[in-house]
Formats: structure tokens, sequence, C-alpha cells
């Protein structure tokens, strides 16, 4: 998110904690060599998690190990971030469910940051991100309604509404293969009255293959009461890991950018179908190159 | 095949002969590690046949070179075998036609282990291969269907059903562009009744292009008098040799796991689909993988 | 194109200029290994061209950052080269677009090449080839038509056929998109002539997506007054790069072989869609190789 | 160890704790590979602990960095293996202090083992291994010594002799540069009749430069109040990690062959030599390799 | 240089011109990876310099091709850099003989950039590295002596002092295998009083083949009147390019660092040792690698 | 040998047979990238002899297994070569007694050849190398000094001398430990009246280690009756193969250029000492790098 971002020109910063160690040094390097500011990086804790991945292909899915159990960032004290002074002339700040999933220290750690954002005016936006393997249904029930009180750009998928946020909505109505744009709408509007968020923002990935994905996005705006479908693009994958994170960005970007609405799914959709063809998990990819694809999608090089 | 079985938790062993330098070596350090049982490899010979792989893309075919004149198991010793104790406790016995072509050796030493497997109520297959570049039709006409008189299960195609067998078929009855299924049962039916054999089993593969090939296979139960036909899978290839191997795999692994048969030829389809996404001629996937794909192809996500 | 040639049995040269150092060297090495003759290879000059190349997939486009500046051949001396000698016995000379727009001695040079070559009754092809990149319009109008006059065989696009000579083309009119064959036919007609040249050919690109390209070519031949259209390949692109030229050597070869006109442009679309299948910028493939293409493109293997 | 033991062909088995994940399943793959018996290995727990090496070179030292908090070794319940079992019909069984360090289930199951290999007669060998980085001498003092009664041949450094069994020893006794031999045979007389050990077993190494090491080993044995010394090897370093367990598998190996003491301290220097000479950290060199480097030492082959 | 100051936690930043084309991002990238300041980077120009090496090996010498004519850097518009503005809070200004060589753009440049330096009070040194390859002597000889007026601290080989200082010198007097301290003194003592540098420091390598060499140093203290001698490690060459830049950045960080003399010298001999067993021609050393060495040194670690 | 004499600017040409198949085809790329002719490359034949090597390192010494049985060459057709047209206008013929060793039908052609070179006053060079694992002793004992008598310039070892020559010599004569250079002289002198050869030389190798030997090398002239002994270089081997291939190439190229014969040794010394700094077992170096190497040995750089 935060890479995808430096790359887009935005003067972006990490918030996070690294062991003391080579490993940790390591992931900093990277930060820095892809232009994200590292001054908020703590620097403790035991190891930094990591995970292995096995690309899918055809008929075979792709494959993730994780090994994050005990990470810096897990056993994170919330005293030692001081939000007002980190989110100090910050104008966006985003954040997703993985990090309240990872403790009690992270989750009030998030807390606290979002409360200390929309104090200051910043804008927030989340990820919901909901990890099966890290946490309970129960215990993110208890984490991230509440945290939704202080965000105003959601990202969030058919589950996690009627889950965790209660809205009602008929299954797979957000399944790109029986996609229902009128119930859609219906719980979206649900959303920003209930929960009080500005948007809310949903991608639609369609499994033709492990080769090949359909790749959309839908885009609800609360004060105009308009829901924009974004484009389709079917992506040959080269790696499909980072395409939610580049989606955030690229519509944080063109928000920031004062795009209009439509134009900014446009954006987000095109960043992220490019990322999923980009070997690793950083979307290096500029805005030029995203506003050809954009461009593009009307012409005849887009399979549809 | 063998490690195929080994990856599915079967105990499976591998009798070959290998030479005793260090080709010889690596290649029983990598059963080994694969998990196949290799107590039955015998040392001897000047060297192991090899060959070398180009792979295909597109419109270019897939290429490869043999090395393998002079093996050490084309200068098998069939008395230096001793198959009724190799086959003690044995549930099935398979071979295919690719050893009997490399020579009188070998040839006798596969006569030897058929008729000592059916003695002892080991089930049997054999895999036909015919291989033009390794031997004439007339010899090969000379030893295959002596040995399908002691076959189980007899893997197939429509050229080996004719010219060794001698049952009549229209031509293109087998070819999945003009797949004629009523001829294929008559002549499935002639084989059972003529030869023997219980199981005929075909496999089906479409040249869409060198990257993207259909997959699917027959499987004929003479019992029964059944034809079954397995789903077919659209695959982008990683790897395509092994696809065989891996299927024959498949349905043994899921006749002795007790599957019903047309669970069996699903089974068997998925997985050699699968191995036709794997790099290298081993397919490594476990059970769990094979039957994930099963379920999945009447979703969205196996392109048909 | 001459490495092409070189893999299709035919004796080809390259005269070009490397400079005296090691990576002059390696050039000329590579040359070597594929069987082209450099004989007539100059040495000398500062440093040679290369260019940096990321591949594209899907929808990111394949991406090229020439370092060419300065190259040995850009500042060839005219008189360096004896034409007349280098072009004794020899049956086809062919030169591109590319070499005039380096500076004044290469073009020159290339007009020299040109005249000496029709002086001698070699049959003379040119490739268009326009870079903006490398020089203006308003420059190449200057040089381009004027070598036009010596060529029999030329290459070029719609784009080159209306800017530098003069003929009028509706637009789109060679887009395979919205493909205009009788357009086509009439501007051909006119090219022929006005400028005398016997044959035009052009390449049909469909960008399908970054990874899947439709491929395809187009052939009037002057005296018979016949447009040929050539078979049309979907390709799943490893490498794009050299499909112009490996064209060009299909079309060469199969005149040379005194092929039919429609064999011959068959032949050089299927080389040309092999060579995008084939890694590095080289076409390796044999005659064998492609006439196996061009038989099977009838069947079930090419997708259409 | 168990890996280098298997390659000198002993029935080799490995007691340890995987994660029943595919980190996990690719140890064990690899132990398999190696020729190691698996049966004993214990699947559960989080994480399987990892390092990471950056290897040395000439005046940079080698660098690791750990990985290995929470892993399933250190978590090991004690009574979940039952060592009378594991430890039927074995003839040695070896052990090092890094696994008592890992936490008190590790450390107890270390205990229950040697108490019943003793018991059985099983010899015992213990390398002590002192992590700093992994306890602290005291909590080590209060483990190891117990553990050393149990166990007949002990692998140990100066320190280790120092501060954990309490002998007397000058500084520097131990160091190849100052090497004291009766200082170390009065030090090494003292823990046979203080702990009841049949050998201590000493390696040396000097750090020439982190590309070339000398590499030797003192062995002194109870029974005939020897102290043997073995060859010195001058080692260019390929991967230095490795070594020392290389040497307890020579050391082991030589015994169970019935080796005479100072051919079996050639061995297992020799053997530990080669392991350095190898990339990654197992030691896959045969017998006769490591016999053939003892035969060569009296020649002009090794430096000394 | 401006790397290796990076790694040692200085603040430094690297003044270049780079082309605004990916190779000139990938520069900058890399730059930014490795911590440097990169906002005084200028975008401009044709192309960026590059080089390909061969690394060498016992009596086989490393190759260098450069291809950097025609350089960015090489067409720099002196009055495009604003000297004092650049040189603002600055303590240490470094520069090399290569710049000046490049042409008169640059060699006007450097000579403002001292000019100010030394107005300013930021100390200055400079690297004669005269290249033969880039100009000839008597070109050299019009401008370096001219910027030693301006230097602090000067790097320089015996060469240098004779012909383009004017130093007499014996022949072979800071050859390694010759070494003269006296004569070196009394050069030493010449150049600081005819042309006021400070200090003048020389690096001695000895090829005692193209895999080890040799390598120490000299430092002359002007206001002391003392030579210092390094100390000689002898290293087995990972990558030998580096060496020099690496030798001035460990003698500009020690003094930085308030170092005394003899003990900067040391620093700074023992991270250019470092530097040569590292592959590539950064200096990714930290301070306390190299102060590690340093000690060892005197230990039996570094063969002498 | 060929191909060092190509890099050498000598219009080399190889004889030899590869199969019609890709490997071979491969084979023939790879000589004429070298730049050596292959007219006289015959094509036929059922495999391509190949071999396996496994660097050594240290004490662990280099592995080479062989897989050439019933390679091409193996069953030449004497009579299928044409020596007195293939040797026309040839300067210098060089073969090897592997050839002979191959079979009945290389044996024979190789006989063939020497006498159709001695006739056509072609000089002929014979390189021993016997090779245990091909022949017996005894079988090369009737082979090898019946090509002798055809040899102008003859390569052989101690045991060569004495097994098939019948020469006296006594054990570590030729040992470069126990050299004793009037044994050799005695002994060189009766290989020359004896066998009417003009030159015996003799490499010499040292093995310090696996990683490091001297090597060097005598040449006795029959002519003038003098024994010359030349240069010892201690080679860091990167890859030994082809270091007497390389040495041979040198003294070739060194006698058909007209150096005196000392110089000539001391070529091909230091040329075949530079072959084992290079990977692969191509010697690529050219007159230029060796000559550079020769002169540099007086000096400082070389270790003695």
């Amino acid at each position: 998110m935060a890479i995808s971002l430096a790359h887009f020109g935005v003067d972006s910063h990490f918030v996070t904690r690294l062991p003391p160690n080579p490993v940790g040094d390591a992931a900093l390097r990277v930060l820095r060599a892809e232009g994200v500011g590292i001054d908020a990086v703590q620097r403790g804790g035991e190891r930094m998690g990591i995970y292995f991945v096995e690309a899918g292909a055809s008929q075979r899915p792709w494959s993730i190990a994780y090994d994050r159990a005990h990470s810096a960032i897990s056993e994170l004290d919330p005293s030692s971030l001081d939000w007002p002074k980190l989110l100090r002339d910050v104008a966006w700040f985003h954040t997703s469910g993985i990090t309240p999933a990872l403790g009690p220290g992270p989750a009030e750690s998030t807390r606290r940051a979002v409360q200390a954002a929309r104090e200051l005016g910043v804008t927030v936006s989340l990820d919901f991100n909901y990890r099966r393997m890290l946490w309970s249904a129960s215990s993110a029930k208890e984490v991230l309604p509440s945290l939704v009180r202080y965000v105003d750009v959601l990202f969030a998928g058919e589950d996690d509404l009627r889950t965790f946020l209660g809205i009602p909505i008929p299954h797979g109505a957000l399944d790109p293969a029986s996609l229902d744009l009128r119930a859609c709408e219906t719980a979206a509007a649900r959303v920003v009255s209930e929960y009080g968020v500005r948007q809310l923002a949903i991608t639609l990935r369609e499994n033709l293959s492990a080769s090949h994905n359909g790749w959309s996005a839908l885009l609800y705006d609360g004060p105009s009461k308009t829901l924009h479908r974004g484009p389709r693009h079917v992506v040959h994958l080269v790696d499909r890991i980072g395409a939610g994170d580049s989606f955030v960005a690229g519509l944080v970007f063109a928000q920031l950018d004062g795009k209009p609405l439509d134009q900014a799914l446009r954006f987000a959709v095109a960043a992220s179908a490019l990322k999923q063809t980009i070997p690793g998990d950083f979307n290096r990819v500029s805005v030029a190159e995203v506003e050809r694809l954009g461009d593009a999608e009307d012409g005849g090089r887009v399979r549809r």
C-alpha cells in the first residue's frame, strides 16, 4: 500500500515494528528502496513475520504458508506510539483488519490510531481483511465494528458486511458470477447510514483459473448515494498477491489527486490489475502507466 | 507413477536397474526423496538413460531428445529378478509398454512379472505406450498382445487397439475433436471379451496450442459394461511430461481407495490435469489437492 | 534477420560496424555461433548500441529502453564500405529504415548499398521501421522515399505508406480490427506503380493483451496484381521482439527457395509467429519446424 | 549428524518435532532424501525454526541470524516421547546442548532420553554446544552437568570444561595457537574421573581467515588414559556450518565400525574437514571419500 | 564512497547527473536503497555510463570494459549547479580526478565546487584517480594541480605525485615490494609545503595473484609531520572494484568521528579490505563490522 | 585444443563424429561459436558422449562421471574419413590417445590419420592420455607405440614412458615433488632415438590442495638435445578440466608462430595455467593475454 503510493509520487510513511536484527534491517532497506518513509518504524521484538508462497498455475491454486506467530508487530505496546504526533500534517491514514487480529496490543494501537486520526481530521480508511486463521469471528466482531465508526472509506466483502456489520445481504449478491447491483446498493447505503462511513469499496475477483482471473470493483459513495462500477479486466496472473493493497493505494491516490469518483475507481481497478502482472507483492507502476491502461481499456487491447 | 502414488500415501516401490555410478546414485536419491521404496532397485549396467527436453510455448511444440541407448535397464537379465518374491504382499503391479520395447531382456522380464502377478492374484495394469522410435510395430505385435492376457486394467489409445489388438474401430473415433462414444464402447467391449481385461482406460488430449490443452479420459468397465466419461479440464501447460503416468497413478490410487468408478475417473483426470501445471515430471500433489480440484470443477473455477 | 536466414540454411552475412572492445567481440561471437557470416563486419567506433527490455504481461505492456546514442554504426564512414565488392555473388540484400535514421553516414551508406545492389541485379528489400525517437518525420521523408526507388520488396505499415510515400489510404484500413482489404489492394497497387517496387508486405498485429496477440500478414504482388492474405495465429507471447525481422527472413527464404507466393506468405507468418514463442530476439527455428506449423494450422492445434 | 551417518551407511533416525505445515513437510522431505529415518519425527507446534546465513570471505566473517523463537521443538511436551520405546535396539544416542537450551520441555525430554539410554545400555554422546544467545550460563549450569553423568562420549570446548564442569584449565590451553597438550590431558582425566564419561573429544579451529581455517581435534580415552591428536587440515572454507556435527558423525561411525581410536579420530577430522568444502549444512561424503582423504594426508596433497 | 558513508551512519549526498530514462531511474533507486541522499541528483542527458566487468581469478586478471562515452555527467553544464547552495551546512566534500577527465563541463564544475567548498570552510578531499583512457597526461596536468590548491586531504599514487605534482620520488618508492618510507615521507612533506594540502593518503596494493592481494596504506599528516603506516591485510578477493572509494570513505568517516590519525588509518584500511570481500562495488559494512576487524587483526585471524 | 587454437587466431578444424540429433547440433553450435572449423565433422551414430563433473574444493577432489559408452565417435567407420583430403594444406595434426581407446574403428582411423599426415609432411603431435577406464594397458600397448613412430611432438607422462614405450626411468623422477631432471633428460633422449619423435613434452602438476595446484612443464628438444624447463605457476583452480589440451594448444601455436623453444614452453605453461582459472573446459584466452602473464611472471604478481 505505502509502496504503491510512493510510486505514485505520494509522500507515504509506514508505521510498523521490526526486530533489531538483520532480517528487520533487510525489510527496512527494501521499504527505503521503494521510496517509503521509514521514520516511524519502531525497532523491537523477537522476529519478523514471513510467509512462503508457491505460485499456482491453471488448475493448481496459489498456496501460502504463513510464519508470523510472535512477530514483532504482534507484540506492539500501544503506548509506545504517539499517534497524535505521528499523524500531524497527514492527509490520509490507512489500516487493515490484519493488524488488530495480531493481538491485544496491535488492536488497541489501531483503535487509538483511528480515533486520533478522526480527531485531527485525517481521512481514515480500513480494509477489513478478515483472516480466519488469525482470530475467531467472535473476537473480530468485538473489535472491527467499533473501528468502523472512525472510518471514512471502508474496503470490505460480502461476508464482512454480513458477519461483522450485521448488514442483511443475499448470499452471492457480491459474487461476480451472480452480481446483484441493487442488493449491493441497498447494503452499502445501510453501511453508510448505520456506521457513518463515507464510501464503501468492494473488489470483485472471478477465478476463471489459477492463471486467469476476472478483476473489477464497486464503489458506493455515501454523499451522492451513487454506486460506481469499475471496468473489468481479465488478468493473466503473474502474482496475485498484493491485489487488494494496490487497489486501496489506487483509490487513495486518485481521491487525493482530486479525480472524480468514476475515474478514481477506474484508476484503482487498473492499478490493481497491473499489480497482478508484476512478480513480488509490490506495485511499482507509475501514475502514467496506470492511466495508459485506463485509456486503453475502451480499445481492443484488454480482453473482456 | 510410483512417485505420484507415494504422494497419495500409497506404499509404492519401483523395480528398475540403475548403473553403479554417481548418475545412478542421484536417481536413487530422488526416488527416495519423493518417498518411493527403492529396495528392489538393481544396480548394474553401463549407463542410465536420460532425456533432454525443450519446453514448448504457444505454436512451438515441446521437443524431447532421448539418449537412452544401452541404458542399464535395457540390458536387464530376466533371471536376476525374482518376481514371485518381489510381488509378495503387493496389491497392484503396473508396467508400461516402454519396458519390453527396450530389448529382449526387459521384454522377457515383463512377461515373467505379469505372469507371476496374475498367479499371485495381484492386480495388473499395463500402459501400452507404444514408441515407434524404440521398436517396429511388427516387433511390438509379437510381444504386447501376449502381455495383455495377464492384464486387469489396460491403458491404451486408438492406434494401439487397432494395430496391436486387432480391434476394428473407425479412424478418429477416440480423437476428442470427433469423439464417437458408441464406437468406443463397442471397441472396449471387444477388448474385454477377447483379451480378458477388466477395464480399459483412454486419455483424451486436445492440442489447442502448445500452451493450452484440453484434457479428459474415458474408462470402460467390463463387469458392468459401462463407459464412464471424465470431466474435461483446459490446462495451461507448465510441463506436459508425466501426464499419462499421473493419470495411471490417479486411477490406481482411487480404486485401491475403494472409490466408485466415476469418482475414480474424475480423480484420475484431475490428478493428471494438476500434474501438467507442475514443472518436472513428478506429480507431487496430495489426495486433498486432487479432491479440491475435483469438487471445484462444477463451480466457476475451471474453464470448460 | 541474418540469424533467422542462417537457421534456414541460407548463407547469410551481416554488414555492420562494431567497436573494437570486449562488447563488440561478444556480439561477433554470438553472430558466429548462430551461423552468420561475419567477414563484412567492420570494427571501429566508441561503443555498441544496446537496449534494456522489460517483458510485459497481460495488461502490462513490454517496455524497451534504448541506449544506442553514439553507437559505432551511427558513425559509419560511407566510403569505408565497398558495396560493389560486398554484394558480389549475392542473391538478396535487405536493409531497414533504422540504419539511415542513425545519422548521415549510415544514411549515405544505405543509399550506396541499394543503388549498387540494383545495378548488380541483386534483389533489394527494405523494412520501413520508422522510429519517431530516432529522427523526425520530415527528415525521414527526405531519405526513405528515395531509397524505395531501388527496392524490390517493401515492408511497410499504414502510417508509412501515408506519411512517407504519400499514398492515400483510409485511417484504420490496415488495422486488423477494421481491415479493409480493398483499400489495401488499391494502396499497394499505387506503391507498385509509383515507386516501382515488385512486392509490398504488411504485418498485422492485434494486441489482445500484452500476453496474447493475433498475428498475420498481407502480401501484394505487383506483377500478378494479387493481394495474398496469410493465416492468423493467436500467439501466447514469450518474447515479441524480433517478430518483424523473422517475418522478413521467412519471406526472403521462401522466395529464394522458389515457393509460390501464398505458400511463401504462409511460411513467413508461421516463422514469425514461432519467433514470438522463443526467448531472446533470435529466431532459431528450422525450415522443418516452420513447415510443421504451416501444415498444422488447418488442424485443430492453432487457435483461431 | 543423522544425515552424515546415513551417508556413511548407518541406519540413523532423527527425533524432533516439526510443525504440521508445508515448511515442516519440506524439512521432512529433505531428511528422507538424505536417507535419514523419520518415523520418530513428531508433528506439532506453530513453526519451524529457521536461520539466515551470509557466507563470509577472507576478512569478512560468516554471519548467522537465527529465527527460531517459538519453534515446534522448543514447545515439546516431554511426556509425548516414549524414550524406552524409541531407543529399543539402538546402538548409539547422540544429543546436543542446544536442545535443552530451547526450553523446559526439551530440557526435561533430553534428561529422560539420556537416562533411558543409559539404562538400556545405549552408548550416549553429548555435544555441549553452549549458546549464549539461547540461555544464560547459570541456567545452563543447572542442566548440562547433570546430563553429563549419563554420557559416554562428551564433545566440549575449553570454556565448557571450565564454566560448566568446573575443571581447572589454563586459559588458551585448548587454543590451537597456544595448545598445551599436557594441560589438556590433565583436564580430560579429571572429566573422566569426576563425571564418569568414557571419552572426551575437542575440535580445534584456527581462524587463519574467514576463507581459510586450520582444523584438527583431540580425543582423550578414559580407559587407556591416552590423549590422541588428530591430523591438521588447512581448509579453504566453502561452508563452515555443520563442521561440529560432521565431526561427531565421523567419530560415532568410526567407533561403531570398530576402528582403533587413532584411526577413528583421523576419520572424524577428515570427515569434518570435507564437510567444510561442501555447500549447505549436510555432510554428504561417503566412507570411501573420507578414507581417501585420510590416506592422502601423509602425501603431498594436503597443505600443512 | 557516498554509499559506504551512508552505511557508516553519515548523512551523505551524491551530486551527479543521470538521464531521465529507466536506466537513470534504476540508478537512483539503488542510491536511495543504500541510504544516500539524492536531492542533488540532476536529471538530463542522453545516457548513463555503464561498465562491464569480468572477475579475474588466480593468474587471470580482472577485466573491465567501460561504456561511458557521452554519459549524462560528461555533458554537465557547470552553471547548472549552485555549489554554494549545495555545500551549505556540509562538513566534507569529496571528489575524484575522474570527473574533470570526462570533459570541460565536469572539469569546470569540479573547479567551482572545490573553490566554493574552500570558501565555505568545508573540508575538501580529492582522489587523483588518473585514468589514461579518459584523458592525456598533458590535459590532466593542466587541470589536476590547480584543483589540489583547494584540497585538504589528497589521495594519490607514486606516478600521480611525480607526473602531475612534479614531486621528485625514486621509482618504486611506493611499491609495496620495495617500499621506501623515508622517500615517501620526504615526498609527502613537499606536497604539503608546495600545495598546501593537510594530509596525503596512499593505498598500497600487492598483486600476489588475481585472487589474493596484499592491502595496506600510508597517511602523511602535514601539521604533525608524521607518516602513519596502516596494518597489512592479505585479502582473498571477492570483488576488488571499489577498494579505493571505500578507503576514502573509511578515512573521511574516521576523521569526522574524531578518531586519532593512526586509528583512522587502521579503520580505513580495514574498511577497504572488507569491501574487497563483498560482491558488487558497494561497501555495505557497518562501523561495528570494521572495528571488529580492526581489533581482530592483532589476533590470529588475519593472515600477515 | 581446437578451440584454444581458434582463440589464438589459428585456422583450426575439428574432425569428429556427432549424432544427427539436437545434442549433436548443440555441440556443433558451440564449436562454431568458438571459431572452430566444422566442415570435417561427420554426422552419424546413436549418441554423443557426455560427462558430469562436480567441482572439488580444498580437501574434496574434483569428480567426473563419464557417460560415453556407445558414443558416435566410438563407432566411427575408418573408411568414412579420407585423411589425405582432410589433411591437404594443413600445417599441424594433433590427436590424443583417447581416440584409439574408444574402439577398433577410431584406433584404425587414428593410425591412418598419422600415417597420412607423415606422408604429407604435416607435423604430427600426440597426447598419450592413457585412460585405465577406457582400455587395458595391454590393449593400449598394442596400439600406442605403433602410433608414436609417426609422431613429431609427443606429450606423455612418467607412467606412459615406462609402460608403453619401455623407457627405463626411476619412479618419481617426473613427480614435481622429487623431480630428477637428469633422469628426465636421459629418458627423453631415448624416446627421441628409439621412436624418432622430435620433441617430448611433459606437464607437471602438484596437488597442493583441490583448490591450489602447482603447474609447470618440461620440453625436451631432440635436434638440440636440450631439456627446457618452464616457469611454475601456483594456480587457484577455477576449473582444472582442459589443462592438458590448452597446454598442447599453447605449444602448437607458439611453434607455428616461430617462437624459440624456451619462449614456446613459457607460453604453453602460461596458457594452460590461465585455462585453469576459467570455468568450463574451453580456453578462451588470447595470445595477448597469455603473453601478459608470461611477462608478469618475473614480477611480483605470480606466487612462486
